[in-house]
């Protein structure tokens, strides 16, 4: 059967796409034109169903979406990113290799999520402590997420901070300060309950469920 | 290129409309028949590809929606609103000018959004206390946010309360009581933390960050 | 108006159905071919716009979704089931007759719901305690929520607990731990904090809000 998807000018798709029904790739941002700004996608990419990606992004190979994910303008995303339906990022986000982002994450602008994170079903990112101030686009930060570090599913992460490497933060959580790395924080505010290396198994069957990013 | 999108019978959008791929416009409610009931939409609306707009609106000028929103039928909108992408509004809520929601908000019946205020991602509103109650219609009210507040992201606000006048809920907290004017809240269940005129720049690049709804 | 959607080989769907537009009905896992799995919709079915529902599933008669959800491959889903507008449901999950799930839920594979729990907007199910483990597809186990359970707005709830026959999860918790049948819980751990039969109206409009699953 033929597939409906909408491609706009000036997008480049890698090798061995699979493009779903009704997509929407290469949009124009506000006040662009067609084909105006370059967008990149690499080879072996799995654009799920009614999803949608901006013109201006450069993306790496591997690049799987589920189904209506949004892409906003502009962002800098590596090789074998995934990012799970419904998802939402903004525009001017840096994702590196291998970041994976589950069910309806939200992203917003200046985000920027380093090798090997893992961002849980309806975690949501912030940018603003102060929206609506009048000059609320010169403050615009969102989070860093270090090398490998896990946000658990529904958390919330306030503007402006770092979660260490090897971090895993606790499903439900608010994260309002720094992290550090190859700790667990949990709560609300999340605050720090033990080493990652100190996790165990619940059903015994690994020694323990995570190396440190060093023994790595 | 082409677009592909529906409109339903009885619709009447203003000038200068733009109307996104895959959006479905004056859809008709269960029971009613295409064009039953009038659909209004004013001037220089951006309805976002994949949107879903019922029958039975008035929205003044200036809608913008994000990409998958839903807005049920009935509902009272003013002018210079927006909604981001996949938000949901079911049906009788007023909503009046000036009022943003961010990313994936929920807002059901009879709740009440005044001028101005703002609507962080993923907060979520309800209308319930006892869900599944054999007389739960009869009981349904959604909360009213006065003029300026402001929701943090991923909030949840309980039934039938009132946030103030400007006041300033706190990301990931929980709203149980009435939230008093031009303050802060936070916490599980959210508390009053501070006056919202007492707020500091966290980057020293403005006096106070909120005028008071009095002073503007 | 025509409609545009899309229906798979090997899908059988009972009398009376309504597609929304643009929805996928049918679609192949990764993996398998168009119409090597079969998929059966009962009766009645109301499919809303943008939905997409994978092949491989056995789904009862009266299924209603709202717009854009999302069902995976390979999960059986009872009579009468309703499931919100931008739900997702993963693969291999077991939803029992008359499950009703509001907006923007998350059910993630192996998670069981029994007959009549009803679900709150953006609730978010879990089923692995360590992503990212090596093994971690060793161990996942959803949640289990007992007949008529009903879990608030935003909650989460973490890996392979059993919500109890009856209870009550206010919004905006989070579970970590079983709970009791009948039982009132709210809070981040969530804690009991009453019985269900205790639980008076609002409004003085009627006696009880629920009665026990035992005098059902």
């Amino acid at each position: 059967m033929t597939k409906h998807y909408k491609i706009y000018k000036n997008v480049k798709i890698g090798e061995n796409a699979d493009i779903g029904e009704h997509c929407v790739i290469g949009l124009p941002p506000s006040g662009a034109s067609d084909g105006e700004l370059k967008t990149i996608i690499g080879k072996n990419a799995v654009i799920r169903s009614h999803t949608v990606i901006y013109a201006g992004n450069v993306i790496g190979d591997g690049f799987h979406t589920g189904h209506g994910v949004l892409v906003r303008e502009e962002n800098m995303i590596g090789n074998d990113v995934s990012v799970g339906t419904h998802s939402v990022i903004e525009h001017h986000t840096v994702i590196e290799d291998g970041v994976r982002m589950h069910t309806n994450v939200f992203i917003p602008e200046t985000t920027v999520l380093k090798k090997g994170c893992w961002i849980g079903p309806h975690a949501v990112f912030t940018n603003a402590f102060h929206p609506l101030c009048p000059i609320v686009k010169k403050c615009l930060k969102g989070a860093t997420v270090m090398e490998g570090a896990k946000i658990g599913a529904n958390a919330t992460v306030l503007p402006d901070l770092t979660i260490g490497k090897g971090a895993l933060i606790g499903a439900g959580s608010v994260v309002t300060k720094d992290c550090d790395p190859e700790s667990v924080y949990s709560g609300i505010p999340a605050v720090k309950i033990m080493a990652v290396k100190d996790l165990k198994c619940k059903y015994d069957l690994i020694e323990r469920p995570y190396e440190t990013e060093e023994e790595k």
